[in-house]
């Protein structure tokens, strides 16, 4: 091993975690990816098969279709098995020295195509598009319910994701509690505001535009990075790149942009890596209508965005037993593979 | 869906995570496990082929025994590609506005048998001994170093569980950082701490021993139980009944005790599920020798443990994405199913 080859350690600035950087990289082709599967043509989810899935919540229909056409282009549905339920009243209570509460919430599948084998980001920009606005409303709509303090959208593509429809959806699970990931990133981002009192987020965009060596692409309204201390290799967050603290802020330019931003990066990813599992998240601001209070905190000191988690790897008890990762391609190089896409 | 067979949301006492409780548990049998692999019958960690391995950094060997006749029973060896490097000092220095360091520290590899296909729980209670004092004997060695911060002692059973050798062995790393895992405990614990002036551990022994309906196993120093709001299903947790902050004070009498436990244990888990895939871990106060102050504390307020975490799920972009969990099983019928092996 050379010199230029030694291990680092570097620590995430959100969330204070750290993470090895191995010296010399892993290209893409020697990871390991499993046979592709060959996907069935047809699912429930599918234009034609409404009935066989549970009542529509919204869907997205070209101007002047009919309904009963059943011309959409995309529908949210209630999730087949809910692990949170819409109905009751929080009901928190103890339970000897514990503490618990009912299920509440809402668990959504939103249907990203009308097409099995379709996926958006290979629809064209206007696909994509509706599939960010209707993220968006459904999350403006469940931010009105004063029980629901926290809306995750997030994708599983492939098994080794947790993917158990083939079909492209993404899912929407609105907690009463604010999840454990977020309160860390909120956390973090506060005590880096009451420090610098600057977003962090709105640092981390000038200093990877600066840098320049982790970014994948610029758009007019977003940036897309491999972060610098990534829990895994070829991560990506993609971020506005003017402040805004919640999603459901992003207006109609933006949107369309977001569009083209989300679309170009999955395909570079699918392209280096055909058949490969990932999975994607929005982070953004608990929910604001009932605390007004918070939301004026949060307003400057939380920044929206989208993490893209590719699958490779097995997490073993090392990354289990100490939230410590590893990464086999440097955030530099995996940024360099994906640029040259 | 009837009144009892409601879902429910229970809070970790320690981490303030949330976790979702379905109100139906899901049966041993209603898991699927992969195929049954049939493993290699010798590999490079077997008895007699030491010299294909690297240097020995110690064993365990029978009284009299020669050392040239190669008859050890516990072995450990640095790690084939070793994440942490042994030399040189931390060098903690910036990256613009992020933060990095040398990757300083030790992997090894705690081969647990001779032979490659016996597992110490099923070569009685000496040789699982022999396994828990060599782990101590590690622990108590690396934490002279002053650079090191902790030492992580985990096993990765099965290739589920990130498991490459399929010869019995345990891992360690010692990094010079307290990973935020373990930082996350010992933050919560000094929280319980400050507020009760009670060990939150021993609380939980206590509550657990006056519940009942999660213990698995009681021994003379030793309590084994599924935690209220587990991350997995059919998760274990083994405490010291009497408190004690760090694993390496364990006592001889303690560590046998402890074999029995283990052993009884993971034999309880392999008859309910044969060929799982999981990991445990071993997490302890951090390293003590060079920081006499801290040491004080910590010893009041945090508690050395042992999880176990079978790997039956695939995580999806929910859990990433929340830091929140469901668990199929309540820990109540885990623990029953588990009494009853």
């Amino acid at each position: 091993m050379t010199r230029t080859d030694l291990n680092e350690l570097r620590k995430d600035p959100l969330l204070g975690r750290w993470v090895a950087v191995l010296g010399k990289s892993k290209t893409p082709a020697e990871y390991q990816l499993p046979p592709h599967e060959q996907p069935e043509t047809s699912c429930i989810l599918c234009q034609g098969r409404e009935s066989e899935a549970p009542g529509e919540i919204m869907s997205l229909r070209a101007p002047g279709s009919d309904a009963a056409a059943k011309k959409w282009s995309t529908r949210v549905i209630p999730n087949f098995a809910p692990i949170f339920q819409v109905e009751g009243d929080l009901g928190r209570r103890g339970d000897g020295m514990y503490d618990k509460m009912n299920s509440i919430g809402a668990n959504e599948i939103i249907i990203e195509s009308p097409e099995h084998n379709s996926s958006p980001e290979d629809m064209g920009l206007d696909q994509m598009t509706r599939v960010i606005t209707t993220y968006r409303e459904r999350m403006s709509d469940l931010e009105k319910d004063p029980r629901l303090r926290y809306t995750l959208i997030y994708k599983n593509a492939g098994r080794d994701a947790g993917a158990v429809f083939s079909h492209p959806i993404s899912h929407l699970a609105s907690t009463p509690v604010i999840p454990k990931r977020v309160k860390e990133e909120l956390d973090g981002a506060k005590q880096y505001f009451a420090y610098k009192e600057r977003c962090l987020f709105c640092d981390l965009i000038r200093e990877e535009m600066r840098v320049g060596s982790r970014v994948i692409l610029e758009t007019r309204h977003f940036l897309a990075f491999c972060p610098y201390a990534s829990k895994f290799p070829f991560e990506i967050w993609i971020l506005p790149k003017q402040h805004q603290c919640a999603f459901q802020d992003i207006r109609p330019e933006e949107t369309e942009d977001m569009a083209l931003m989300l679309s170009s990066v999955l395909k570079k990813l699918k392209t280096l890596f055909p058949g490969l599992s990932f999975n994607y998240f929005i982070h953004s601001a608990p929910n604001r209508v009932p605390r007004k209070d918070h939301w004026h905190t949060l307003g400057e000191d939380f920044h929206w965005h989208l993490e893209i988690m590719p699958r490779f790897l097995k997490t073993s008890g090392f990354e289990w037993g100490s939230g410590f990762y590893i990464l086999p391609t440097s955030p530099e190089d995996a940024s360099k593979y994906l640029r040259e896409v």
